[in-house]
C-alpha cells in the first residue's frame, strides 16, 4: 500500500467551546468546519496545518467510541490517520498479512474520506485510520 | 507564531524491534534512521511519509519520560510535534499567553531541532512539541 501522508490526528475532547481556542487561537490552525459524522457518533471540528489536520472530536453520546473513549482514559489523541491512494487494495493487503482491521469494508468519515481503522493490537498500542481522498 | 505542519507523531514503544515492523513492512513508510537523544532518554526511530514522520520511542530506562508513560499508560501516541517558523518567537507568544511550555528555553531534540514541549493541560490532554527545523 502507498502512504501519502498523515492526514489528521484525531483528538478527542470534553466539549468544542473549551477546547478549540488552544488550537484555532494558540497556535493559530487555519479553522477548516465543524461536521457531525453520524456513524462514529461523533462531532468533529477540523483545523489544517496545510501539512496534516487536527480534529478534534467530541461525542453525541456516552455509548460511542470517543464517549467511551473519554470515560476510559480523559481526553486526548485517539487516532492517528494516514492517507492512502487506494483504501480497497490497503484493505485487502492488510487482510492477507493478518493485520486486524475494524470492518471489511470502507465507511464515509469526516470530509467524505472513504475510511477504515486498524485495531490497535496490530499497531502496537495506536489506533491507525486510512483514509481515501473522495 | 506560524506552524509549518505536522512534524511528527511521537510514539512510546516497549522495544522497537517488535514495534518498528509494523511502520516499516506493514505500512511501507521510509525509515530515516535510528538516533539516541540522552537528554530526553529515549532511543528514537524515525519514518518519513513526506507529509509528517512517525518516531518511535524507546526508552532508556523507567525513570525517563518514556519510561515513566509506559509505566502509567502503555504503548501508545505519547505527542504530537509541529514545526514553527522561529521557537524563540513561539515560546514567548505563549509565555504571553499564560500557556505552560516545560523549559524556557529550546533543548536539541532529534534531527537537530530545537525544541520545547506544552504541558498537556494548557492542550487539552495532549502533548504538543513544538520544533524549528535546523
Amino acid at each position: 500500500m502507498k502512504i501519502l501522508g498523515i492526514e489528521h490526528i484525531g483528538i478527542a475532547v470534553k466539549d468544542l467551546d473549551t477546547s478549540s481556542p488552544f488550537w484555532s487561537h494558540i497556535l493559530n490552525l487555519q479553522h477548516k468546519g465543524k461536521e457531525t459524522v453520524q456513524d462514529q457518533g461523533v462531532l468533529t471540528d477540523i483545523y489544517d496545518t496545510t501539512q496534516g489536520k487536527v480534529e478534534l472530536l467530541q461525542s453525541l453520546g456516552e455509548d460511542t467510541p470517543i464517549g467511551k473513549f473519554l470515560l476510559k482514559k480523559g481526553p486526548g489523541v485517539h487516532h492517528v490517520c494516514f492517507e492512502v491512494d487506494d483504501i480497497n487494495k490497503a484493505i485487502k493487503e492488510l487482510k492477507e498479512l493478518n493485520i486486524q482491521v475494524l470492518s471489511d469494508t470502507p465507511t464515509v468519515g469526516a470530509e467524505g474520506y472513504k475510511v477504515i481503522f486498524i485495531h490497535p493490537k496490530s499497531s502496537g498500542g495506536v489506533l491507525v485510520e486510512l483514509a481515501e481522498k473522495p
